[in-house]
């Protein structure tokens, strides 16, 4: 069995503040017949007609709004891409333009067009057996790394388990700084945590190496200088902060998430909170993990004003305890990497319940 | 015409200490048939038995130890070839075992095993048109980004140029920092000055953005931790280095290197310096363009016991003055990236000339 992994990565990255206006061009060559390019685009420009203007259509093309009030479930991905076949036949690839979960519905759609069953079947590692339809991942806030992933993070009827294997990775990723101009403040602070979080959680986990190692300082490093060093949001800022969502992102390759990540699974399947922020409210209670990186979130949150919600799990019953501590021991590689190989012993059910508690 | 380069990617990285053993299954499924993999191994490991046994040889596999001598001709990379098509008819794939010379050398000869004609008729921007055999590039020295770049730079009868294309760049990259592990100080210094050289050039330069701005600054940060911080060197300084090689190439993306790599093609054109050396011969000289990359430079030429060759272009013809002159100053995007638009008012061919004659 290999001992690294061998890191697929994405073929193609243009970067550069104006770049989405390429896609034309650098679709054209993707073409298949007149087999159409499916747009999937953020419910939150459906509004925005100029920005939906500049999506290069041609012929049978599709702009698909992505609702994204939950995080991508298995249903709604089957869903898509049973529409799809039923209108098209075959398309000649997906575009996701959004946040990490547009970008993983994407990636996700792709895929089911040319693997049979339903998305259920693939949840979890190199299962996927056939490459996908083209697709191409087209950030429009910065933190996820959703962009450079191998999975694309799902909700089945029994877990949240992304399509881990390396036809998951985008063809294709287009990095323009301007798309994130509009991102409302909370909401960028919250996807960008995602990517100084797990950073935090990568460079103090005991599965590093000097490869994910300089990936995960650059982004932590970037995410300082913007949310720390900086006191007006400028460009510059949402130049900075796609590259740490990028270099965060690459950081995962030799490296995993930690405690963060592992509670706030369990959040997110119980009550559905969403990545961004279930991260920032487990972070904001992780000092007796990572001591220096909550002192750090702790001053950004402050600078930024930021309301961190407290009381989540107030009034919960004992079945959605148990059912989120359950959730988040199952993802035994994070807990692992963060607590070492006696993880099972440090982190019991109870210590576990009273944390859930906290938040 | 496009804005920003759409940057093609190495297929797969694998990094990790160790990983070269993995060699042999990552390379089984692209053996196409009976067509055997031919490695390209650099000259500096001929007499290393225990190092070749590890080579994963199957079937018609071959090594070829490829001299080092001189950078690679293009007269060289055609003779490779014409050997191995009368050899073989066909190869599964070319793998590059060694410095910069031998991954270029790979390269160029994966590409020629399907373009007809001469490797000459390619140096430059986009003349390849097809692609070429499956390439790999295992780089056993850190610090010429040559396994990450875009291009294989080949002297030809009249010019040092690259085969620049997405055709270019490896299908696969192993890196091992164990590889680097024999390398001579010296040798190791000129190749890791390489890095160092093309971060200082590139972030001081006018193409600059973020993306190639992070990965420059980590380079350099991490060529300054082993050659500034660390007082012996140990496994983690080959780790950083390999990895300083890697940001450092993939920085080149939207940047462009600058005045210490437009003069030392002149030098290596005409006196054939090699390109870690001749780099190191020329930025030591270069205190008027870049006073902090110099001073540090000279730091680490310093603490590293360093002696870096002087007064090499004494007694040359007139000549051979000019002739260096020319070859630099057809360097054009690196001067502007250096000087600016305005470059030609600023190097003229007697201020250029002065500075040869300071080498």
């Amino acid at each position: 069995m290999a001992q690294f992994r061998n890191f697929r990565m994405v073929n193609y990255v243009v970067y550069g503040r104006g770049s989405f206006n390429q896609l034309d061009e650098i679709l054209a060559p993707q073409r298949k017949g007149d087999a159409p390019m499916i747009f999937f685009v953020d419910e939150y420009f459906q509004d925005q007609q100029e920005f939906l203007s500049r999506i290069p259509l041609r012929g049978k093309d599709k702009i698909v709004i992505i609702d994204v009030t939950y995080e991508p479930k298995t249903s709604g991905v089957d869903k898509l891409r049973d529409d799809l076949k039923a209108e098209f036949g075959t398309v000649s690839g997906i575009i996701g333009i959004g946040g990490g979960s547009v970008m993983d519905t994407a990636k996700a759609v792709a895929l089911m067009m040319t693997n049979p069953g339903s998305s259920v079947d693939y949840q979890g590692w190199d299962l996927v057996k056939v490459p996908g339809v083209y697709k191409a991942g087209i950030p429009t806030i910065a933190g996820t790394g959703a962009e450079v992933s191998r999975t694309c993070v799902l909700t089945g009827p029994t877990r949240k388990l992304g399509m881990n294997s390396d036809f998951t990775t985008f063809d294709q990723i287009v990095l323009d700084p301007e798309l994130c101009k509009t991102v409302p403040a909370n909401q960028r602070f919250y996807t960008a945590m995602d990517c100084f979080i797990h950073c935090v959680e990568s460079l103090n986990g005991t599965y590093l190496n000097a490869f994910s190692q300089s990936y995960g300082e650059k982004a932590q490093v970037l995410c300082e200088e913007v949310f720390l060093d900086k006191d007006v949001w400028d460009d510059e800022c949402d130049e900075k902060l796609v590259m740490a969502s990028y270099a965060g992102g690459m950081s995962i390759a030799y490296s995993q998430v930690g405690v963060a990540h592992a509670v706030s699974y369990g959040l997110a399947y119980v009550l559905g909170t969403k990545h961004g922020i279930g991260n920032c409210i487990v972070f904001d209670k992780l000092e007796e993990y990572y001591p220096e990186g909550v002192e750090k979130f702790k001053r950004m949150v402050e600078k930024h004003k930021i309301e961190i919600p407290q009381g989540i799990t107030k009034g919960l019953t004992e079945e959605q305890f148990e059912s989120m501590i359950s959730v988040s021991l199952g993802m035994k590689p994070l807990w692992e990497n963060a607590l070492g190989k006696d993880w099972e012993s440090i982190m019991t059910r109870e210590k576990l319940r009273a944390l859930y508690e906290r938040l």
